[in-house]
Parts: C-alpha cells; structure tokens; sequence
C-alpha cells in the first residue's frame, strides 16, 4: 500500500513536493489543500484532489503524512501545531533562531494527537544541518563554515523589487572563492561578512527611473547589502525572463578539524549541493521524510522529531537488508 | 560518569582511537588489550591498562564499550561476534561484500549477551555509507560515483613489497580530475576503472634489483594494477621516509540526480573528505559511534546496528535542545 500524501499550500515548494512524490513508487499524492478557490488551482496529478483548506480535517484517515508548504514567518508556526493535533507532518520552518520554541509547540500538538511531527526539513536547515552535526561529532576539535550560493535568494530579490523605480530584479548570493579555497586548504581563517560571500543584482528599472540612485539605494541598504561587495546591473525586462527566471541554489558545509595525541593531523570534511531548483531539492527532502513520519508512526511513535533524531534508514524505501548489501 | 572505554588491538587504528578518546570529555580509556605481552606495548595515556587478551572477560563490568581494532580478513569475523557477547562493541568491518554475513553473526552473539554491536564504522564503509545512502533517498532518480583519494592504498603498497627486489614502497590511488568534474558537470558519465584513478607507485629497490623488471611486474599485476593507468618513481630508503611516512587518504562520493515534472532539473550532492591521517579519521568515527552504543545500550537495545539504524543525535555529546538551538 501506497503513503498517502497530503500537500498543503500549492505554491513553488508545494509543485515540488507534488513531483517529488511521483518520483517515489511507494507514495502517491491525494490531495492539495488551498487558500485559494480550487477551482482557480491547477495541478499537474490527475489522480489527486484539489480542496480547500478548511476541508482537510475530512481527510484525516485518507491521508497518511501531510506536508505543509507554507512561510516560516507566518504560515508554520500556525499550521504546523494545528494539523500536528490531526496529521503526521512534515514542514520545512527555516526561521533558525525559533526552531526551539517551534519544536515544543510541535511536539505539544502531535503528542495530544497520537501524531509524528518532522519540522525544518530541507537542506538548510535539513542536510546542512545533518552535515554539521556528524562532523562536530567527528572531529570535536576544529572550525565550521557555511558558505551559500551561487544561488538565488528570494529575501534579497525581494528587497530590491521594494525600491523606488525598480521593476523586477533578481539577487544572486556568491561564496567568495578565495575564502573557501583558504578554508579547504586547513587556514581556519577567520571571515568577515564580506569576506565571505558577494551579492550579484539584476535589476529591471521603471521606466524613467534614476539608475545611480537604484544601485546606491541597493548598495546601502542595511543588512541585506550593506555588508557586502555588491555588483548590480540593469538589465531589460526580456534579459530577466530568459536569462535570470529560474530559482537555483546550492552551497558549501565544511568542518576543518585535527587530531592526533599532539593535534599534528589536519582533516577536511566537505559537504556540497549544487541544485538547478532550491524548492524541488527542498521537496525531495521532504518527502524523504514525510515516509521516516509515515514509519515512525507506524512504529507508534509520537511527538515532534528533526533531522536528528531520525535514523537514516528510515528515509530509504529499500529494507535494511538491501541498504547493508548495496549500499554500505 | 565517563563511558569507559576499551581498546582490542594497538595497531595504527587502536592509537588512533585512543587520541579520539582523549578529545572526548564524555570518555575515558579504561584499557587496551593485546596479543603482544603487555609489558611490551607502550600506551600513550597514563591512566589507562594494558592487558592481554585473554584477560577481557575480566573487565565486562568496568568497560562500557569494547573498540575491536583489528583486521576484516581474519580477526573482526571472529573477535567481534565473540566480544559482542560480553561488551558492547564497534567495528570497523570493511569487507563490503561480507558485511551481510558479519551482521548476523554479531546480531545474534549481540542479542544473546543484551549488547549492541555496530559494525562497518569508519569512512568507507561509514561516512561514505551514510551519505551515498541519504543522497539515493533524496533523489531516487540519478546516479552515484565515489572516487577514492589523493591518498595511500594499504592493500596496494603491500602488494608492491612483495614483488622480489622491493626493499619498500607506497602506493597513492588518485582520482583522475577529469572524471571528477565530468560528474560535477551532470554529464552522468559511464566510467571505466581506468578513468577513474591512477596509481602512483614510490618504490624501494633491493640493491642490485631490476628496475626495468619491477617496474613491469608492477604495472602488469592483475587486479591491483593492470586495469589502471600506473606510474613508478625509484626512490632512496631516506627520501620514501622523509616524504612518504604518512597514512592520508580521502575521497569523494557524488550523486548527480534529476527532479521536476519532466525531470527538468539536476542536481549535484558532493561529500568530500580530505584526511591527513587515515586511521585517526576511522577512528574518531569509531568514538562518535561508541557514544551511540552506550546510550542505545543505556535505553536497553540489544543486536547489531549499522550508520543506517542510528540517528544522528545519539553520536554528539550535546543534548537534542543545545543541537537544536545551534546546529539546526
């Protein structure tokens, strides 16, 4: 018998989950769930339903794990407690500083609701996290660095479309070259924001706007690029739509450690991703774990888990005996 | 209280284990046991005990965790299912076409003594293990390449000491640049085992030995060296001393994999390892595992385990709030 997958919110990350399932024999998707009026929602599984939001309590027994696709700023920390008291979830909350306080309410809801809860899964926080943390673990004595990009940030992107004059434009986030090869070569520099990653722009201007006046204003702005060696360039619209429409990402988790009884050996560990889409590879990893949710409450566990607490096997459709003869 | 630890095996492995311990607040080196006599094996930490062998069976109340350091070919397949009766135990298992056989050896001794037994720890299997595994979950729909390197092939350089008129030498398996970045290209590459690696042979000649001759027969050997591109350099005794007296190693697994509705995306998962001291790396991968062993013993589990079985929390000393607060 399939997993059956719930999709809740049908936006970049939603369409991701929605292909990630079809790629996963074991699962099949049957409904999404929308704010919007169904009807204006298309989706791309004939043999799903498309619903609205206050209907999902209905499908409590027609749906295994639902995954909840909204906005770390106002959508999860709402919906994820609210369906964790119905569903098992999966969310990929990213908002680092309250994963603390997101996990205890969590775990509150899916405890009172028999459920499995799997909060901030994807890549960051997600893999990369997984990859600090076994590294830590590994090499007690060292030095982390997260490097992000060459990649599109939407916070960045968004930032500049918030100017006075401009259009359209899109942000790049760039690791500086020199600053990773320093680490890989066991420096353990100590890096500044700049010093760390460049901020590229591209930037459609309103008709008549004052180009020196858009980048100095984008150059300037507090927190987003101030800190930074920024580049911007004006583009047309047409340039932006063929050259800058997709949303790839990607970066570098790297731990720098020694050991030795005099610390006299040098170690790097290195974890990378590359991603042509940010939120299809968020969805992939999502519905990796939406079957670790579906297990473990098979198992007749409950209560809110992260990528810690989850034994990678549980992520494979393949038995342990297969994963020990092909894999280990 | 300290988990305590014991070391079966004083080899390259078995002190590297002990230096791990020593970066690990949480351990204590309890003792080292030996087939030499002890009074002939010097140890590095002052509080611990060397003892024979034969004495362990002594000490199943005073150590909580039996580190077994020996060899896949002959000694692991007997020592751990044995030990694995009266301690808990990690090993470091790499004969990856055996792992099958050795796990239900130790799951049953592990059950029968209500200990747990993780096998195949270290980088390969291990790390790399976990991380081909995890990648495959993610993206079902790709390809997978581990290249091994720069770095010193045991297996190869002894073969190269038994050829007749080697004094001494050292082999490094190398993986081939171009191969390497074909695969970080996407281009899903089908790769021989020539395109993959070189090996790079530093050789020692017996006085009066045939270069010519040794050089053939090295370069001819079946299964070590006839399928790959092979390079040998006649060193002095003194310079394969001063420049090659190390053990690095290191590698890296890839797996380049598709998403989207028409699998219109790729994606790149890189997990690289650059390792100054082999046997320290296994062994600091060995302690982290040795945490998990005790506390899955502590919450009573019994059997065999893999990296696949266990998640990640239990191999850091920092409890599931501190890594969630820091390292999510």
């Amino acid at each position: 018998m399939s997993i059956r997958i719930g999709i809740l919110g049908y936006g970049n990350l939603g369409r991701g989950v929605e292909c990630a399932v079809r790629q996963n024999p074991d699962m099949e998707l049957a409904a999404v769930f929308t704010r919007r009026n169904p009807e204006d929602v298309h989706i791309l599984t004939e043999t799903a339903s498309v619903c609205r939001v206050s209907e999902a309590a209905d499908w409590k027994d027609k749906i295994d794990v639902m995954i909840l696709c909204g906005g770390s700023a106002t959508d999860l920390p709402e919906q994820s407690p609210e369906f964790a008291k119905l569903f098992n979830i999966v969310d990929s909350f990213d908002t680092h500083a309250r994963i603390p306080e997101h996990f205890a309410n969590v775990d509150a809801a899916a405890k009172e609701g028999g459920k499995v809860g799997i909060i901030s899964v994807g890549w960051d926080p997600g893999m990369f996290s997984l990859n600090r943390m076994y590294a830590n673990a590994i090499l007690p004595e060292g030095k982390d660095y997260t490097f992000w990009g060459k990649g599109v940030s939407q916070g960045h992107s968004d930032a500049i479309r918030r100017i006075n004059g401009v259009k359209d434009g899109k942000q790049y986030t760039i690791p500086v070259d020199a600053a990773l090869e320093a680490v890989r070569n066991g420096e353990n520099p100590e890096l500044t924001t700049r010093e760390k990653h460049t901020r590229e722009c591209f930037v459609v201007l309103e008709e008549g706007a004052d180009a020196a006046k858009v980048e100095e204003e984008i150059k300037t702005m507090p927190n987003y690029f101030a800190d930074y060696d920024t580049t911007v360039h004006f583009i047309s619209e047409q340039e932006l739509k063929e050259k800058h429409s997709g949303i790839p990402h990607g970066g570098f988790v790297l731990r720098s450690g020694m050991t030795g009884w005099e610390k006299e050996h040098r170690h790097l560990i290195e974890y990378s991703l590359k991603l042509d889409s940010n939120p299809e590879f968020t969805s992939s990893v999502i519905a990796a774990y939406a079957r670790a949710a579906y297990r473990l409450a098979s198992e007749g566990q409950t209560g809110c888990r992260t990528v810690f607490d989850i034994a990678p096997a549980y992520l494979s459709a393949k038995s342990g005996e297969e994963l020990r003869a092909s894999m280990l």
